[in-house]
């Protein structure tokens, strides 16, 4: 029996610019109704003007119907209030990354001084701006996620109508804060619902699940699972889906990301229906986002999918997708 | 003041087979008395005559004087103690692989069934003949040393008189099993005294560091510091030094190893002088493994180190060494 998706949703997505923007945004503008769009560009997008033109080069590049990027600007705590309000009808969120943290993050916050963020944190509740976050400290890699969960607790303590969205989690610590404070929320990648540590690591190395955060332990990927699975009202779909070029992931000193635009609807159906919780996909990739996204409005897409081998290509241009030359169970047979 | 090392030891090398051991051999020959060499070629070290021909083209590549290979059996629970005296004057050790745990260990041991092991065990017991393990399980990478502890345990229960030796150790619950047990020996290498999986994949993935057993957490490395610069009685340097072919290192699906022969001592002196425990260093790189391997006859050598630059070369013949390109403080600056 088809499964269908309506108006899928990745709220949290990669699409690069130039070329590699040309790779990408056909693949998420094609299977999805909307995406939210990193920042992390070089430079970062932090003006209206970056936000608008950065838009438009996201939408010349789509290809396909009934896909809204929803743009975001990378977090500076020297944003007013004056600005976000000149700002607030071309931007959805705002990402905050660590300084150094991930790929194109030098430029970011630099310990979490709450007098310092006050003024833009408390504007961007006012004005219903969700502050997206990439949630890892400078420790030991294992460690970096569950210690970061102090900050958000710091910050969900001071801002409570700020909408914080801890992007890409990868631990049971972070899963667990979700029901701690009720202006929480997560997304969680493919990636991490799939892989761990061993994935990346256990037999010989695999650069193209390495990601960051780095895929944990297998008792974190179960926490993630059950959440996921069960459609948790405050988690969403965000891939993180993150290209890079063959050669900057095979070679010493690989770059962190994980393709997955591609693949997801299908990996995720294969995932929900093996684990007898298909009933609670169609709230994982959407309705939980547009539910916590108050400020997005989401283009009509229906997504058929049905159990028949679809063999990943090796490359998307020279982009290599998770699962590369395997063949996955479920096909994308009609998109409406 | 110079350093001098006299006779030093690298208990855990791979030296491979013909072009990279012409390429490997005259490193290790040049700067050690002898080493302990694995047997897990393609297809094994398991006859005496394996043993005999492949100690002979390794003198042939050794190109140096005054070192001596010390053979080793790939473990075999059907050796019985016929065949055990006729290869024990050309024997040191034999090493026991867990099956499929590392390079070319796909003829190992599967399960540790006591009674099966038995009667080789006691041969070895008999004959002075050490048992080298790489001990992992198959389970999770982060876990796979400190859940075989107890096959450690096990094995130095049932065979008290048996010397055992916990190859390559790089947690803390392995250093902590060592006084457990009178039977229990470790060799401990130079890069897991030097890195952490931080090192392997907390920044950009490095292949190069990329080793089994994987490094590990920060408090694993103090707990092998500790013990390696007090020269702990019954622990030893083996670099467990693993050339691989930069295009196997440096692509998807990276072999597992580090290669370190040519630069062990130089940095393994930076290290003790750095914590000031130089006086200890002489111990860990020899007499320590001496005292350990009553079977074994080491030639005369002595090296001297300076504290001068020494930058490491990009690479010896096709194999990238660890610190590749970058500069150490301390110089091998005469052999004798």
């Amino acid at each position: 029996m088809p499964i269908t998706i309506n108006n899928p949703l990745d709220m949290h997505l990669h699409l690069r610019d130039a070329d590699m923007l040309k790779t990408v945004a056909p693949l998420s503008s094609e299977s999805f109704s909307g995406a939210i769009i990193m920042p992390n560009l070089v430079p970062p997008v932090s003006t209206k003007e970056d936000v608008i033109a950065y838009k438009k080069r996201i939408l010349n590049a789509s290809e396909h119907p009934n896909f809204t990027p929803y743009m975001t600007l990378f977090f500076k705590p020297t944003y007013s209030k004056e600005f976000l309000e000149s700002v607030k009808d071309e931007v959805t969120a705002i990402k905050l990354y660590p300084a150094g943290i991930t790929t194109n993050s030098e430029g970011g916050v630099s310990g979490f001084d709450v007098e310092e963020l006050r003024p833009t944190l408390e504007a961007m509740s006012e004005l219903n701006i969700p502050l997206c976050i990439h949630g890892e400290t400078n420790g030991f890699v294992m460690d970096r996620e569950a210690e970061f969960v102090s900050i958000y607790e710091m910050l969900a303590t001071n801002f409570p109508n700020l909408k914080i969205i801890m992007e890409h989690i990868t631990t049971k610590a972070s899963v667990e804060a979700l029901d701690r404070f009720k202006n929480l929320y997560a997304t969680i990648t493919l990636h991490h619902l799939m892989i761990t540590l061993d994935d990346v690591a256990g037999g010989m190395l695999q650069p193209h699940l390495f990601c960051k955060p780095i895929a944990k332990r297998p008792e974190d990927r179960e926490a993630l699972r059950k959440v996921a699975l069960k459609a948790h009202p405050k988690v969403m779909f965000g891939s993180d889906s993150a290209p890079h070029p063959q050669h900057a992931k095979e070679s010493c000193g690989c770059a962190a990301g994980v393709f997955t635009a591609p693949i997801a609807l299908q990996v995720l159906t294969e995932l929900f229906m093996e684990h007898s919780n298909i009933e609670n996909l169609q709230a994982f990739v959407s309705e939980n986002a547009k539910r916590i996204y108050t400020n997005i409005e989401v283009p009509n897409k229906t997504i058929t999918l049905e159990k028949k081998p679809f063999t990943v290509p090796n490359s998307y241009g020279e982009v290599v997708p998770m699962y590369a030359g395997e063949t996955l169970n479920y096909t994308i047979t009609a998109i409406q």
